[in-house]
This record gives structure tokens, sequence and C-alpha cells, in this order.
């Protein structure tokens, strides 16, 4: 049977891991694919390294542009990321008639509209398994295993660095800057870690799935981002001694008031599976009305689990690539004439529970006071620990968590709480999540 | 746009949840699947029910012949279960033309090689997602998720009756025969229990995930089937004191020497996140080269999260009912000519680590005649604890974990202990298996 051809654009590790799975992996992927699915040509600016790793058995190049514009090449893969030359690239390549398969979530995040208007209009697939999650499956699980659902929300582990970096710091009580040192020194965290520590990269996949769940267009710039390099290992222990853990979730839900779009470090029940997510392992919950929640687990990034989902979409490519575009799934789950714009709601609009700490003068009437401003607010206490004050100290630490409220309303309350004398410094304030 | 028409066999639990999410969700599964799925008919012997779960919004008959010879109908939905007149139906709907999606893992199990090749000689699918751990999409990830993959094995937690038993005997310390009667009274075991409790069940689903996994035809005849039956809860105890949990696995690994293809109790480390699955909840881990291990938790039963299952099948059949066979999903992953005939393993030559309990006399000399055996037969022991004799009592428990050895070797050695004077009764033996 015929080849399929690709052309790959950038051999770094995702590129050589695709490289070494496809070789390695060739005969039970062309029984299941029906056909071999060959690297043609490999774009590169390291030519050197595609020698090293292709060992010359295909053409190379370090032009990217001259692949998406070879006439050889059926499907195009981009793992070069930005959303700069990336942009170009997989515009041209659609232009081309090309297929595209993609790792690139910042790209799908910032300029997925466009990307999928212009695959649609040129009747191309654009494929992204690999964009969220690495190695598991869940762009698949939104777009084709849930579809009878009616999604209510996500939530997800989606950035291996900040789980890692998390799991140190309650493991060990370490700060997060020294964490994140030995996560530099493991390669678990980059040289800059700006885009993993800050939320960024969490967000990009979050408005990859919501849209894939509700049908909505990619709304990357509305998501509201909070990262991990603020968060005080004393939180972490409070949040364990009220029987919760702190994760960097993104979380997306669709309400009566528009669709929330959130990256935070959160409080979620000890005892949930995906509580006990450790190490740079990803996960994602879905909750859907009909099937309730699932859970998806695996490796989030690497070379091999990142590779694995891009020649997944490979083989799906293969498998559709003549066949009709009614026939193929649609790119964001929904029909293109049936997707909406549902509003991304702000931050101060989002319903959570919350967590607080405060640093209070230890003294009779400060906790009346503090709890008579939530009670204004119209904000009730769930559970409240106050810490013993040390021999001769005279400040001690409150922590609350509450029920349900409105962001706003907090909001309201710690601004009244803070201005009290007796209470000291800023309040630390984190959302916290049942997940059920 | 002209919708797909559905013919429905069978409205008990799981076909009046199919109905009742085809209805609620009608919007928002029409704009995934590009045409309204329509119910058009359905079968079942009791009208009555029909009409008070349809309202009489669809025709009724009680001959589910006449509904798979029905020209309206593009796709029989199979919920009658069992594999007699199911097969017949299953058969006869391929015969005419008809695709099929059904929920049916005994009539896979038992007849699927039969089956999927007529649906082969017919240009047919066979849809199945239902068949296997509920609404969690195991299959789709299985056969389109993990294509990149040599999957080395597969261990599921796909029967929910034995997993809440077995979590309540753990946590409340109960014998199987009283929570087997509580699991009756909720409605989670049925009042005869049999084909869960003794592990059918869970290798029907177990062959159905072997096949896709390996590219081998169906082998649920050579399956090795203990159920959990005649477990006590002193070894949940000792297993926990070791830092293990007791689950009822469904296990499928392949070896250089075959397949192996098994259920039955198996120690875990508490420690991995699928030895945190509790109540009725089911979880598949699944380990490919590429991508490591994954894992896919949710409800495996359920009308509403079946159901889930039953119309993502049917989305899938909407979008290529009309394609070219050569673009759809091949059946069992891999292409019809590239399916092999894999031996499935006895269970004498499998390899697992064991979990050994012994009642002793309390004596010197005893541990050192066993572990002499043990020695003789090649088996290196990992962890020992030996019970504290009560007062006056003269006989103990020793429990112990040995290395990975061939399942013939403990089987020598458990002989030979057992004609051991000092060794009372049997030696209780479980599979340890540490899921890396």
């Amino acid at each position: 049977m015929k080849p399929i051809h690709v052309g790959l654009l950038g051999i770094g590790t995702v590129g050589g891991g695709t490289y070494a799975v496809l070789q390695r992996n060739a005969e039970e992927i062309t029984r299941r694919a029906g056909r071999p699915i060959q690297i043609s040509i490999v774009a590169d600016k390291d030519c050197e390294r595609i020698r090293q790793i292709t060992g010359g058995s295909c053409r190379m190049t370090d032009d990217a542009f001259a692949v998406v514009s070879d006439p050889e090449v059926d499907i195009i893969v981009e793992l070069i990321g930005g959303y700069g030359i990336a942009r170009e690239l997989v515009l041209q390549a659609i232009a081309n008639g090309k297929h595209v398969v993609t790792a690139n979530k910042a790209l799908l995040a910032r300029h997925g509209n466009e990307i999928f208007a212009a695959a649609q209009e040129q009747g191309v697939m654009v494929a992204f398994e690999a964009a969220v999650a690495g190695g598991i499956p869940i762009i698949k699980a939104l777009r084709e295993g849930l579809t009878a659902n009616r999604i209510e929300w996500i939530a997800g582990i989606i950035n291996g660095t900040t789980n890692f970096i998390l799991s140190g710091m309650r493991d060990k009580g370490l700060s997060f800057a020294t964490v994140l040192q030995e996560a530099q020194r493991l390669g678990y965290a980059e040289a800059d870690p700006t885009f993993d520590v800050e939320g960024v990269d969490a967000a990009h996949k979050l408005s990859i799935m919501s849209a894939i769940a509700f049908g909505n267009s990619m709304s990357f710039e509305q998501a509201h981002i909070e990262g991990i390099s603020q968060l005080d290992p004393a939180d972490i222990r409070y949040a364990e001694q009220l029987g919760y853990r702190i994760k960097l979730l993104g979380i997306t839900k669709r309400t009566l008031e528009g669709v929330e779009l959130r990256v935070h470090p959160t409080l979620i029940p000890a005892k949930r599976l995906i509580a006990n997510v450790e190490g740079a392992m990803n996960a994602v919950l879905v909750k859907g009305d009909a099937v309730g929640a699932t859970l998806y687990y695996g490796k989030g990034a690497g070379a091999e689990p990142t590779a694995s989902a891009v020649i997944a979409d490979l083989v799906d490519v293969t498998r559709m690539h003549t066949a009709d575009p009614e026939h193929r799934v649609p790119h964001l789950a929904f029909q293109p004439d049936a997707m909406v714009d549902l509003a991304i709601l702000p931050i101060s609009e989002v319903v959570s529970s919350y967590y607080l700490r405060l640093r209070v003068e230890d003294r009779p009437g400060v906790l009346a006071d503090v709890t008579r401003i939530l009670a204004d607010d119209g904000i009730s206490i769930v559970a409240m620990i106050q810490r013993e004050p040390g021999e001769g100290e005279e400040q001690t630490d409150i922590i609350m968590l509450t029920h349900k409220t409105v962001e706003r309303n907090i909001d309201a309350a710690i601004a009244g709480i803070e201005a009290l004398p007796a209470v000291k410094g800023r309040i630390i304030r984190l959302r916290l999540e049942e997940l059920l």
C-alpha cells in the first residue's frame, strides 16, 4: 500500500520522539492505519540534528516553507512552537491543501479561530491532540467520546512543571523558589519558567478544551490566569489540615451567565482521585450531564508521550484524508455553523468557595469583627482554624473556608477586613472547588 | 437536515437512559453530529414500558426481528443482552445492511469473531463503546487514541459490583457475604450475582480490550477467571499492612510467550491512583511503549453513563455511515487482514508476584522449612509478616510477598509447603502486580 507522506517541521524533543516512535512501531502503526506513514522530509534550522536523528533516511532542509509547498507531502507536522513563524507555516500549509498536525497550544489558543476557519474553507484537517495534556487522548475524549453529553465543566492539571513544583512544596515543605530550582535541574522546568509557573501554558490548553466542550470560539484572551509563584508553603500546610490539596487547575464551566475560563491554584478535597496526581503527571476531570465525572490521566509532556498524540492524529488523518469533509469530526467538536459565541465571565462574576488566611492581633473581638463583615457580604463560613500563637507572639493566623459565593462579594469582604486595625497585611485568598 | 433513523431493541435501564439523553440533549447532539439522531422504532416485549418511556412518540413493536428488517432504520441499537436472541438479531441486522451499536459484552466476547467478520463482509459498522466500562470512552482511547503505541498491558477495574463489595469489605472489615447483601439491597448487585462476583463479566470486557490492544482475535474461552467470593477480609487487612490494596483486576499483557488474559483479585500498591478507585467506579490503566501509563476513570454502569457511550457510537456511525469503509476505524483497531492469532497463556505460565498466607504451628524451625522449599523452587521473598499469636494460641499466620516468578513454580512450592506437618490447612495465594 502506498505510504502517506509527512513533512516534519522541527526535529527537537517532540519531533525526535515522533520520528523514533514512527520508526520503532512502523509495523504495528501500519497494521492499524492501513498504510505506512512515512516522514519524507524534515525541516530544522539545524541540519546536523536532522542527520543525527534520521541517519539521512529522508530529505532534509533548513527551509520550512519549502516543506509546506512540497508537492509530495500530504500532511505537515508542525512542532516548531510559538505563534510567529508557526502561524505563517500552518496557514501556508492549509492554503496549499495540506492537512496539519500540530502540538502548538499557544498557536491554537491565540489564532485557532483563524486557523480552523481557513482549514474549513480549504477542506483540510488540523489535528491537535498533542496540544493538550501530551499523550492523554483528551481531545478525542471531548470531541468524540462524550458527544452525548452536555458538558458542565472541566478541571485539569494540565501543566506538569507546576504540578511537579506543588508536589515538591507539599512533600518537603520547601518554598516555591527552592523547588523551582530543583525542577530546573531535573529538566522539569525551563530556564525561563514564566509561561509554565504563571499559568499561561495551562490557560492555552484550557482555552482549547473549553472551545471543544461548549462549541464556543477560542477565547484565550478573556481567560483569568494566576500562577503559583506567589504560593506560600504555609497555605499548603493549612489546606492539608483542613483535608484539601492545592493544585494549579485549569477550570472551565458553563453557567447561565456565561462561561468560566480560569487558571489558578485551587484547594480540592484530598480524597478526590485528581488530588492525588503527583509529580509531572497530568489529569483532566470532565463532568458531563449523562456520564457524570470521568478522569483522564497520564504523562502531559516529554518526547514520546507527546509523539504518541502526534502519531494518533497522523493515523486519524491518514484514514480520513480522502474522505468527504462531512464525514470528518469537526475541528472543535461542533459543526462549524453550529458554533456559538458565549461570553466569558470576568473573574469578579465567578462563583466559588474560598480559602482565606488572615494575620490578626491575638485579642478578643477580632474574630467577631471579621465574621460580621463576611456576614454583611452574605458569605458563610464552613470551617475555621486559628493557629495557637507562639510564646510571647502577639499575632496569629486565622484560616477560613467559605461557602460558595460570587467573587465580587469576597473582594468586598476582603477590602473591609483588611481595613480593620487588628488585621495585619494582606489577606491570602485562594479558590476552593469540591469537584462534584 | 434529514435525521438518521435508529431502531432500538430493548428499552430497559440502558435503553430508557438512551432514549432520555437523546431527547434531552437533542439540540447539542445534532450540533455535533451534523444531523438529528432519531429513534424511529422501539422493540420490547413490554409494549406498555415503551409507551411509558417514549410517550408514544415513535413506532413500537414486541417483535425485534421486525425492527432489524425495517427499511426505514439505518442503525440498530441492541440492548437486549445475552448471547441467544441477541446474536441472531445482530447477525440479521448486519445481513440486512444495518449498522449496529451494542452494549453487549457477553455477545461480543463469545461471538465477536463471527460478528465482526459478518460486518466486514457486509461493509457495516458494529460499534461497542458501551460494552466496556460504561461511559468511559476506553474503546475509543484504545482503538484510536493510542494507535502510535505498542500496547504492553492493560489492567482494569471493570466491574462495579465487585469493586463496591471490595471497598465495603475493606472499609468496614465485613465478610464478602455481608457486603454482597448490602450491595444487593442498594442495587449494585443483582439477585443472582454470579456473573459479576465470579469475574465472568470482567472477563468479557477484558477479552474485548485485549483483542483491540494486540490485534488478536477474541479469546474469551481461554481467559483465566477467578472472582472474589472466596476472598477473606483477613487478607485485605494483611495486604493493607504491607502497603497494598486488593482489587478485582482484569489483566491482559503481551509477552514473548503469548498473551496473558486473566481476571482475579490482585494486590496493588496502595499509592497507585487505580488502587484508590472506590465504590462502583471503574478505571482502566493502559501501558503503551510511547505514552507510558494512562488511566481512564468513570462510572462503569448505570442508565445514563452507559447511554453516553451508546450515543457517542451513534454519533460516530452517523458521521461515517455513508463513508467508504476504508475510511472507518477497523472494528478491532487493526485492519482485518492484519489481525493475528496470538496464543493465550495458561495461568501456569503467567509470571507474577505472589501473596501467600500460611497457618502454621508457632514453633522454631517452621519458617526455615517453608523458606527452604521456596528457595528450592527459585522463589525469593520480598516481605514477610508474622502475626503475634494470642495468649495460649498454638498456631499463627505467616504472610509473605514474593518476587516475580512463573505460576507453576508457586504451585509446586505451595504443594510442598502444604505437605509440611507444621503447616495447617490450605495456603491462601493471591497475585500481586506493581503496575509499573
